[in-house]
């Protein structure tokens, strides 16, 4: 494979906020987040708070966290851990497990309370690094 | 803010591979992949080209990317880079300059040869390291 110096590089993600959850293990979070996800507090970071503004209660977004207790050496599993269903490439799945493991919640913004946003339904456990959050975009092709 | 320890640790993004497009600048970049994006070759990395077991032509995937170009300092943005409309928290926009500059692109994959997709439409430059790839799950809370 052709790559360039520049792609091989590898970046550091700062989380900018943590979920705060009742979930508390992996075992305690359901498949998917429509299948009785719990609602959580997205806790940001004062030093990037100001990037909230815009965001109100009611609207949709996509929460991007990194699973922290992923494995990162993993590329095949079964899906939803079911030993039934064949190994299949992580990046065809939702797996928690793969290379770089982000997770993608999309969730309505329920209550905001200064730089804390209360979410649902999302999946992530307690404690889980939030990286990133963007608007859902009505008609987009990349939402 | 109370956050433990463990979460204000940085963690390592490894691209998986890079897209190759003829979107050379971020002036080439459409505001939105909807709005006249080309398509674009994803070339995956050998060591995790595993990973793509069970993609197929025609199926809609979400690409996250790392917008290796943007600004990590920017909190709030001219949203569609209007002066008229007033700033804006990047976490309410889809702007490339935000803390961790991950993209998000829902493509269709039209070809896949070997390690190498053809997707589209996607509105990432030439060299932008991609960092995950995931199904997009009809019906799902989280697509």
């Amino acid at each position: 494979m052709k790559r360039d110096t520049r792609d091989m590089v590898t970046y550091p993600v700062n989380p900018i906020g943590v979920v705060r959850s009742t979930l508390r293990t992996r075992r305690d979070a359901p498949r998917q987040g429509c299948e009785g996800a719990p609602e959580a507090w997205l806790e940001v970071a004062p030093a990037v708070a100001k990037g909230l503004e815009g965001i109100a209660a009611g609207d949709e977004i996509i929460v991007i966290t990194w699973f922290h207790r992923a494995r990162r050496d993993v590329l095949e599993v079964h899906p939803r851990w079911d030993k039934r269903i064949p190994l299949t490439g992580v990046f065809a799945t939702r797996s928690p497990d793969r290379p770089n493991p982000l997770g993608l919640h999309r969730v309505r913004v329920l209550e905001i309370a200064g730089d804390r946003l209360r979410v649902g339904p999302i999946e992530a456990i307690d404690g889980t690094p939030v990286v990133d959050l963007k608007p859902v975009l009505p008609g987009a092709a990349d939402s």
